[in-house]
């Protein structure tokens, strides 16, 4: 992985990403009690074999129902999106979501569709009481009970939860499920290479040693001292660039594969940094497509955004071939691959951009598979602990999402809240 | 559909947009040569016959891959994920897009899974020569004439193109493809009551007449005069926080259907709106998923904000039961519909988000079917218009898309472009 910046940093924000690199090192900084991501790739590389043992009995069925949200959501989300290819038909089980949301028609649809269907349902949530998930596994622990009775149905299910309290660990205890410890160190959206991502990535066939490899080669990276460390870099870069008035930072991808990244990119640092008044807001686009829907806005409009794009040196493609009525004008590009011309349209985009008043940073990784995006999720969340110590926040808090939650439990009547 | 506005609009913004309005049905303002979506709700309901003819030949088959960029693919996408479940077999064609990015991998598994079905292509460019689809129609058309032969293979096209120039238009009339015509005075992101939308619509099995209807009843409910018009009052709304400050619109939709409407409606406004160093940024969020990623932002980073928000009223959903164990706390909820409390949670986090500072505006739909998609298309458009007329920029034209592309081309090699 490499990282291209096309403009010179400021030396202040080299110092401030690297005192913040130190705060994070020492863990003394605020937020301090979760930073247990910061072990997780070495720690969990012990428990892998757990994980496959409990996969290989969902691998078994027909479906498998991911439920949960946010930070027990998208980490896996994203690993999956990135490798999985919609057009190959994989060997085990069809990976299928719910309890991401609250929309009626889709969980309706999805009850209907798995109604004669062998599925099974690994729920992820710290406490059981997260809204979202609590609705759609009582809903799918019901159907489940229905077809199968209640301990063959216990047999379909694993709860990745809390090791000793709340009311899903005491379902998992009592019921029989199958289970795995979100360890009390680690937040929602530093999860992902728990079992909340690793357990769903088993079952979905992942390599999920590559991807705690690539990590922990990250993590051996970035603990590195020196101003060429690739996290202070990007914190650098972003930081500078928000002091100064751009407000908007939007992660741009070239394959749809990483469009799931985008979106755990964005928990990632809105939740992390967005408080106080202060933060970057994150964006994304998927270009070369969004170069046909915002692109007009990003070469022309206000100039508050910066981009960072993902780059993928290789890929498979097709190759254009010569046609012997080149009717289409193609033939100019006859003998090149279609990742190549999606390279060359990287380089000419972030150039017209440049030359537009956006500045960009690219960061380089060698193809899309499980280690390279173990190497990602490890980079983004180093990166954003320094960044948000940077701006002066924990970047470990959420505070803010209590608010329409507890007016919502207000609205819907729930005991304890009037 | 109705509009409820959580703040009050300046009468200076109100009077604006109505001048705004009566310049665009007066047809003198910029880019007027452009206008001709504003009667396409009733021109094309005489063409739908046409339509639904050459629909019909490409049902038959497996698969039908439609190929477009920009405006020629994100509304007929948008129209097909709102209506289409992901969980339902449909009984026609399985539909699948291509030439709407440059990806390698995504394009090379998309012809390995077409390689032993029958498929057909609706290959959607003015000019037939962007890169894009030019390059993916060009890999779907010799895959189509190996299988098939070239006089078989063209029975399986069908192209939306201009209806006398252009490379497209010279292929479809040489080599017999099906092809409807895309008007002149149409531009690319007003373009999905035309064929460009329409075709594809008939082809997936969709109620090609309601959406027009739905269009139609729009179209006659915004040419009236009075203050309470909504296209006007949206874009008062968004106008007057524009100028306020107010930089970052977020489309929000509580219905995963509703995705591609924002992205749709990103491409709308950020490309007609975002010239001249000016334009508010659309962004989107798919509550209450992303209230767990870019809830905490929204509700205490920077106050630049304000939410546009998408509050569909009927919806089938799955009903919360009652539990003799009521381990998960959910038993407050029995009775209640899963869409009945995304509509609660809808109205709790607008409040909240409120009080954090964030204005906003709801539009209430009875329920998602083409007939209201295609009351929001017209909406949209018409008040994109207008919107784009009260920040006094062109809404018909796109300048700044062509500095990658000439910039691209260079890199390329593509003749006349050194």
């Amino acid at each position: 992985m490499q990282l291209e910046l096309n403009s010179e940093l400021s030396n202040e924000w080299i110092q401030k990403s690297k005192s913040a690199k130190a705060e994070l090192e020492g863990r003394n900084g605020a937020g301090k009690e979760f930073l247990g991501w910061l072990d997780l790739p070495e720690k969990e590389s012990t428990r892998v074999q757990d994980y496959l043992h409990i996969a290989a009995r969902l691998q078994q069925l027909d479906a498998v129902v991911m439920v949960g949200i946010g930070g027990s959501y998208l980490g896996f989300k994203c690993l999956y999106e990135a490798i999985h290819s919609p057009f190959k038909n994989s060997t085990g089980p069809q990976i299928l979501f719910a309890g991401h949301s609250l929309d009626g028609q889709y969980h309706k649809d999805l009850l209907d569709y798995l109604a004669d269907r062998d599925f099974g349902v690994v729920v992820i949530s710290k406490s059981g009481t997260t809204t979202e998930p609590a609705i759609a596994f009582r809903l799918l622990w019901s159907l489940l009970q229905n077809k199968h009775g209640g301990k063959e149905a216990a047999q379909r299910v694993c709860a990745i939860t809390d090791g000793n309290r709340g009311t899903l660990r005491q379902s998992a205890d009592s019921l029989g499920f199958a289970s795995a410890v979100i360890p009390d160190d680690v937040g929602g959206r530093f999860s992902v290479l728990s079992p909340v991502g690793l357990i769903p990535a088993a079952i979905a066939g992942l390599d999920v040693y590559s991807l705690l490899q690539g990590a922990l080669e990250m993590s051996d990276l970035l603990k590195r001292p020196g101003d060429d460390n690739p996290a202070v870099l990007y914190s650098a870069y972003r930081s500078g660039l928000y002091a100064s008035g751009k407000k908007i930072e939007i992660m741009v991808y070239y394959q749809a594969a990483f469009q799931y990244l985008a979106e755990w990119w964005k928990q990632l640092f809105g939740e992390s940094e967005g408080k106080n008044g202060k933060g970057i807001f994150p964006a994304s686009a998927g270009f070369t497509t969004d170069l046909h829907s915002l692109g007009q806005w990003i070469q022309e409009s206000e100039r508050t955004i910066f981009q960072t794009i993902l780059d993928v040196e290789q890929s498979e493609s097709p190759v254009i071939e010569q046609q012997e009525n080149d009717g289409d004008g193609l033939n100019y590009l006859a003998g090149r691959s279609m990742h190549d011309v999606n390279r060359v349209a990287l380089q000419a985009t972030q150039k017209a951009h440049n030359a537009g008043g956006v500045p960009s940073l690219r960061i380089v990784i060698p193809e899309v598979d499980e280690f390279n995006v173990g190497r990602l999720f490890y980079f983004f969340e180093y990166a954003c602990g320094i960044s948000a110590y940077c701006l002066g926040v924990n970047p470990f808090d959420q505070p803010g999402v209590e608010a329409y939650k507890n007016t919502m439990f207000q609205m819907l009547g729930k005991p304890g809240h009037s």
